[in-house]
């Protein structure tokens, strides 16, 4: 789904600061491993071979391209293992996984994505087909479903997507970057599927730890049927909408002069839209806005609340009620949305080493989206659709800035044995042991030196938090033995060979 | 690596067919879910919505651009499998992962893979730098190190890359791939890494069960020593080993006729490079080669044979020398290799269900390139490397089509229990139960619908692999109990409320 970028507006949605501390925008802060090189004056002393390889020209640039970085070890570790939490909430929840390329034809984005359609990342025509890089995960996968004609189907999918932002407004915010997106699509009884979105969201936020959060809901059939009662004429819809969904970043004075200066419409229906925009609250005020006399009569705003109150029971049941939010501010950008919409969003937070708190925008979001397969279809057929796509990036740097405050340092590798021998002319011996244990399934390594230092060989093990090293020297060889050692406690037992395995897996027990 | 075509000269590689077979070349055989719509003729009753969401402009055409594919549910899952089985060994032999953009500048991507260069994927310039799509995850991996100023580092890498192949010619090649590549980047004693790297090999294609198979080793500086001492000017070197790479697909009169035809090489040249190249052994070649009156007086011949019996001193360490070949006709493509290259190719099989073999083409080659780290570095520093890619788009298609002929389903999803009630107005009942049973970490689905029948709830088991039903119906709620269903056997037995997480537990341990 397009919900979110990676790090839209983290700036402008920078929380209040808490007493101690100014505000904090640290969405710009993550360390960027693109270094330019000066133009190559100075080639210094290149070898022949690699002057001819090079075919005489000038050296390349040495950055990655605008908006984009590598992940080396250590972030690709922490990526991983937040990718892998993910996931798991949406196995958790049945979805099976799918793939799509990359690469999709142009004509599959144009006119999904409104405005943001400029962003899209085109190839060259090279002959062929005119192709694009895919914006979101979400119209891919409805263009998945009617290409297949499939009406029903619960899929995740995580991916990379791409977004030529205007490097002159981006603040942080990736040019490449994760999307995941868990959705279901079918014709089921209302509510269901979309509760069962918000209880992902909550459970993902919740497993890992990111303080506390709120997650604001709305349903485009409210936020119509609100327009509809002030006077706003349908063509102004979605216009009205788009300048809405800036209450977060903006105040309503300001909103409201948009409204009225570039949207056009009256000061008193721009009033009137404010009088309901700044509500938010529960189960009361969805009660309270089914007894609105105007928005009572609006039938598409009756539908959306009978349907935001039967969400409210279904999320009771799921008791999550406590987090959410109905918010009839959030509007989302999109203008695929036709029925609920939501958003998450991380309050400040403390964390238990005490220092400053991290502010970030929305970390999740997503809504009902039942007319884009329909787009897709010959006949027009609808498969209606709900989801939900996680924020990935922003989490991503939070646990990046609190591992880093912590101090913790994440393996990168997860070798358990390292083969070491304490006197030269060994490296056979070493070859043979660790062939044993690689055959054993038992993840090891050695240093690529004939003849290693034993120090060296033990430093590597702290270094890179190996716990244990095998160690054969010409005494154990005779005695048919290899030297355990635990590299934390420097104990060393000699174990026979044949044992050595079992020995290894039994120590390696969690 | 650039080293595997995900299907490159798959037909031209087919193996001789056994006595009750022709030939069979299945490369191109896997099923596209690419199909083409009628352009919109009879756009059919839209709705108001999606039209207007359409724009009223033509409906786009529905596929996935050529080359490239979804990949369903099925096999996403197949594939996952595949991946963690190649990932686990790299990470068995201490391998730490990282990630690089899809995207490289263009420069980047310049001058390193020869005529293969016209098939990057260039992006439009819309203003900014100009961007080409990854061919390899070689070329981006010497540009991190260079960029980084690293000189040492053991990493894997699995991602997607692209590469414009000509239509006409390909036959089941595609445009978006997997690569997965392992490297060792670092200036080490001779071979110890190289030997490493077909230990991973044989490690894989070994776990994989795959059949019997061959990984053929070579040297480019044995190569390029046979072609000095057979008088080809060094001007020549590379369109030679072009040609002697084709030796794998052409008989050698073929490429005989090519060298001296296309290539220019005198026919004298020719012939005795042909007694050389068509060479193949162990140990034994090794030591008559280092003999030979000619290539024993070749400075780099000499240091290449030297180092290939290091190797094989190696490998028979490693207990694998079975199924390594010496090998004067691999070539292997590239100008990037400066030592050791080897491939692996699969020998025919016949599998335990009898049907037709399945032959495929190399699965899996890499080699040693020392000199490209050091065309991205501003003073030429060089970054010794060797490395290996497996070509997991072929072995994948193997697994597919043996997984189809032995009529087994694959699940796609996890889900170890459904929750189900038995009568009308439960669902507030099934809502409270999915939501504990997620919460204590329980893979659990339930139909979207108010009111299902019991026998469809159960038939949604038996389709999708879900082995427990946990069902609550009225005389459950009364009685406190769930009743539990193993779907198998349709055994059937109420368990205390309270004691269902636990009892799932069990029932679920391996």
């Amino acid at each position: 789904m397009l919900r979110l970028g990676p790090f839209a507006a983290a700036a402008a949605r920078c929380l209040p600061a808490g007493p101690r501390l100014g505000p904090l925008c640290l969405a710009g802060s993550r360390g960027s491993f693109a270094r330019s090189w000066p133009p190559a004056g100075d080639r210094g002393p290149l070898s022949r071979q690699v002057r001819a390889a090079a075919g005489g020209e000038r050296l390349p640039v040495l950055k990655t391209p605008k908006g984009t970085r590598d992940h080396p070890p250590a972030q690709a570790a922490l990526r991983d293992r937040l990718l892998s939490a993910v996931v798991s909430c949406f196995k958790r929840h049945g979805a099976a996984a799918i793939d799509t390329p990359v690469l999709e034809l142009r004509e599959t984005l144009v006119g999904k994505y409104g405005e943001e359609a400029k962003l899209i990342y085109e190839l060259q025509d090279q002959g062929g087909e005119l192709l694009a890089l895919r914006y979101d995960l979400t119209v891919p996968f409805a263009r998945y479903l009617a290409m297949n004609k499939i009406t029903k189907m619960k899929r995740y999918h995580v991916a990379k997507v791409y977004r030529r932002d205007n490097p002159a407004t981006t603040r942080g915010r990736y040019r490449e970057f994760y999307q995941c997106d868990f959705d279901i699509a079918g014709q089921f009884d209302p509510m269901i599927p979309d509760a069962e979105c918000l209880k992902i969201v909550h459970e993902i936020l919740s497993d890992l730890q990111l303080g506390d959060f709120v997650i604001k809901v709305n349903d485009r059939r409210i936020l119509n049927g609100v327009f509809a009662v002030c006077g706003v004429p349908e063509s102004k819809f979605i216009p009205a909408c788009t300048t809405v969904d800036k209450l977060d970043k903006l105040p309503w004075e300001e909103v409201r002069s948009e409204m009225v200066g570039e949207k056009g419409l009256s000061p008193e229906a721009a009033d009137h839209i404010g009088e309901y925009v700044q509500l938010h609250g529960g189960l009361d005020l969805i009660e309270q806005l089914l007894q609105d006399p105007k928005l009572s009569q609006n039938k598409v705003a009756k539908e959306g609340l009978g349907d935001m109150k039967l969400l409210f029971e279904y999320l009771t049941l799921f008791g999550i009620t406590g987090k959410i939010s109905f918010d009839l501010s959030l509007a989302r950008g999109l203008d695929y949305y036709t029925g609920v919409i939501f958003e998450a969003v991380l309050l400040q937070q403390e964390n238990e080493h005490g220092e400053e708190p991290v502010s970030v925008g929305s970390v999740a979001g997503g809504g009902r989206y039942d007319g884009l397969v329909g787009m897709f279809d010959p006949k027009g057929r609808k498969v209606p659709c709900v989801g939900v796509s996680i924020g990935i990036e922003r989490i991503f740097s939070i646990l990046e800035q609190r591992l880093e405050a912590s101090g913790e340092k994440l393996r990168t590798t997860e070798t358990q044995v390292l083969v070491a021998t304490p006197q030269k002319h060994l490296l056979a011996a070493r070859m043979k042991l660790i062939s044993e244990l690689w055959d054993a399934g038992i993840k090891a390594e050695m240093l690529y030196k004939k003849d290693p230092k034993l120090l060296k060989q033990l430093q590597y093990c702290e270094d890179t938090g190996i716990p244990l090293a095998a160690i054969v020297g010409e005494q154990e060889l005779a005695d048919g033995v290899v030297k355990l050692r635990d590299v934390a406690t420097r104990k060393e037992v000699d174990i026979p060979r044949e044992k050595l395995i079992d020995e290894i897996r039994r120590r390696l027990e969690p």
